[in-house]
């Protein structure tokens, strides 16, 4: 490992966060909330101090591989959610520090899982920050470092691999710092339209600015503690559109921008993103229909919910626990799909789905006429071998990590689908599952241990797995 | 396809089920169930005559290559589930032709999962005949064809293939008749031991013969209403000894009738089979030590449910549902571990997850060294790349054949932990799950529909997805 190069990058990331921890200090000020300021004024100076100790270490070689990628991104994500729970700890809204740093890895993964049973007596900063984390790692801090900084060597690539999700990285021009500069762009301006959209519908600014920011990193922290369900209906929908526009593939909306219309619409993965959404919202429209008075509303409801899971959200506009089983059920699968790949939601992502399916097609062609070569193709192109393999592994990783979650979370003694939805709800950064972590309920009954199982499975769902198991390869911290 | 030629081998299995019927005939003769055995013998006159107009047919052309043998195993297995379906039906034991399916494919699969609320008032030959149908089933009916016929062309390979479990057949000998042969041996060698030694615990010949094809093809039929929490504790680890020995791979047996006692020792899958068992068996004697009396009886329900899991039998020496949510969560991971390939077990098997595990190392150890070339190696030697890929098509394959009978029971309208474990016990051929279908409960209050669906599941289970997903294709059935 280049120790000297992975700390220069921790350096620059941390600067960047003590930036960006001046949002809250500002927000503090506004509402005159002194002693809140004055943490995150301290927080910002901690973390800028350290970040420009840290960017001054001259490395002796450029080397920058996939694991220095790997591993810089894993601790990255590590130094910035620490950095983060600070906060928290020191205004004393959440005094625990395993509390703190499990509620900071959520925002910054943008799970909006909470151990916080009410979040309406906290302060206006404390809120302010909670949900502008979701926004930041939504699209990714390295991805921002990327588009402020011209790096040298692979570490371009190589960061962009271990941060984007999905199983492909697609350019969309052939430098990485202009295409991280287009998604920010993408980014900031479809946060933008909602906020516009959620302060048109009444919604004062602050209370706009937050659900923006939950909705754009697809997070799902709510600032209320029936989280959507007490907002009016045209909120509601406002929230439900950009949920799901925000799991949709950026690079769609790039070409949209170069008005390239026809490749937009005919990219597989967004249509099947959609097929699946309609599916879930039809089925489940049908089956809690007699739970509610219209038609209308439980088709709001229906689609409010489907977006916020498939898009890993989290965000409620009821508490769908008490929902029949068949309705439960397809959105416990919609967790598991996520949303697409290039967006800023999690789960496996749709364009996972789509090549396990093509792949399985293949091989029963192949078994019925052993003569023919059926290659896989996704929207034309030919898939190649090395993205099969790796959404294969991915898939298996996946399992694994599944599994050994979901034992060791269960230590703590809580029902069966609470353990196994609060290991879905993490690992695909969604936020609430059923049960004990039902949208009504948090997570704050779990043991510090269990918090930590979940917190390693929010880094790993929103790194998608890799930079994380290489942090636990010996191999990979030897110097070189 | 080759219509004739799978015409034919289906006529060659209705004959040899005809005579295996004369068995429960002869058990009806013995307890004189005189109307039993006229049901018997009618059933066995109809399937031997089938089947012998069936085997006339004369094939123009000897081709057959994998689509003929996928799809003349799925019909094999569909065709023999229908015809000894007939008993239950004719004698009234279960009137509902779906039930009695239900009952035949959970039998022949080796499942062992019920509709019946109660067993002990049925007649003799139909308990015998339900417990017949495991042990048939177990080492697979077109095995024992093979095992007699010397069939030309592929068919030989293309057969076993299809119809035994794991991700690669091993030819212990490079002839395939004596392969069958050899297995078959074992097979009846083994079932034999078993029953001397139950019939040594005092167990009357009846009960032991029933047991020992229980075991013998990991079934789980129980002949009493509490399975086997009624018998003696030398019983209860007969049992638990046996149903982890007919979980091996057969290859291993086959090598220590070689002497080759070093190479059968140093299968991988065969230690990592007992690994998990012994860790598993620790993890919950601890869980669940305070509900019993002595830590021996703790370590002998949490052995005897572990060998029934993990090797998919489903018999059970109490009610593990009552047991704590750490215990259950094993169990129900050890419901999609299985037992070895190459043995009679089901679950997704012990060598798949080696084969992930391994290509999930080989794929960390190659990020971090990307000019290393990692090989994946099982036994020491290299596993080729096809059968790396079908591990993974399977896997697919298998997420999806579950998400999507998870989503059909549903429609039920029962609990989340009743649909998951009703499809994970059913794809995996185990029998009991938790809740409504827990190891005290029977599948008899789903409807027609999810019956047929979780029907559909034992198959595919039990002659691992391909063979099953083949039929759905129009392609298949093209006549050339």
């Amino acid at each position: 490992m280049n120790y000297a190069i992975v700390f220069r990058l921790l350096g620059y990331i941390l600067m960047i966060e003590g930036a960006l921890l001046l949002l809250p200090a500002v927000t503090s000020l506004i509402y005159a909330e002194w002693a809140v300021m004055g943490v995150f004024l301290l927080t910002a100076a901690i973390s800028g101090a350290l970040g420009f100790a840290l960017q001054a270490i001259k490395p002796r070689s450029k080397v920058f591989y996939m694991r220095e990628g790997f591993a810089a991104t894993a601790l990255s994500w590590i130094t910035i959610s620490i950095m983060g729970a600070v906060p928290f700890v020191l205004t004393g809204c959440i005094p625990n520090p395993v509390d703190a740093m499990f509620e900071t890895v959520s925002g910054f993964t943008t799970t909006g899982a909470s151990i916080l049973p009410g979040v309406e007596g906290l302060p206006n900063g404390i809120l302010f920050w909670r949900s502008f984390t979701h926004w930041i790692g939504g699209m990714g801090v390295l991805v921002f470092l990327l588009s402020l900084l011209p790096l040298t060597g692979g570490s371009h690539v190589n960061l962009m691999k271990a941060e984007s999700p999905g199983p492909q990285v697609d350019k969309l021009v052939p430098k990485v710092q202009s295409t991280a500069k287009i998604l920010y762009g993408i980014y900031f301006a479809l946060t933008v339209v909602e906020l516009c959209f959620l302060l048109a519908g009444g919604m004062n600014v602050f209370d706009s600015l937050l659900t923006a920011f939950g909705t754009a990193g697809t997070g799902g922290f709510g600032f209320k503690n029936d989280s959507f369900a007490s907002f009016s209906p045209y909120i509601q929908w406002v929230v439900t559109v950009f949920m799901i526009l925000f799991g949709v593939n950026f690079n769609a909306y790039f070409l949209l921008l170069l008005r390239r219309f026809r490749r937009a619409a005919s990219s597989e993965e967004v249509r099947a993103y959609f097929a699946i959404i309609l599916a879930a919202v039809a089925v489940i429209t049908v089956n809690i229909r007699s739970l509610y008075g219209t038609f209308g509303e439980a088709l709001r409801h229906a689609a409010f919910q489907v977006g916020s899971i498939i898009t890993t959200t989290g965000f409620s506009s009821c508490d769908f626990d008490l929902w029949p089983t068949l309705a439960k059920e397809v959105l416990v699968l919609l967790m598991f799909v996520g949303a697409c790949a290039g967006s800023t939601g999690g789960g496996i992502k749709v364009s996972r789905f789509l090549l396990l399916g093509k792949t399985l097609g293949k091989e029963l062609k192949q078994a019925l006429h052993p003569q023919v070569v059926a290659p896989v193709r996704m929207d034309g192109k030919l898939v190649n071998h090395e993205t099969i393999r790796t959404t294969n592994v991915f898939l298996a990783a996946y399992i694994f990590i599944f599994a050994a979650s979901f034992m060791l979370v269960s230590l703590d003694g809580f029902d069966m689908v609470t353990n196994f939805t609060s290991v879905a709800a993490t690992l695909n950064n969604i936020g609430p599952g059923l049960n004990q972590v039902g949208p009504m309920m948090n997570f704050g009954a779990y043991s510090n241990f269990a918090k930590l199982v979940l917190i390693f499975d929010m880094l790993a769902g929103r790194l998608e797995i890799f930079p994380m198991l290489v942090l636990f390869l010996p191999d990979a911290w030897r110097r070189f």
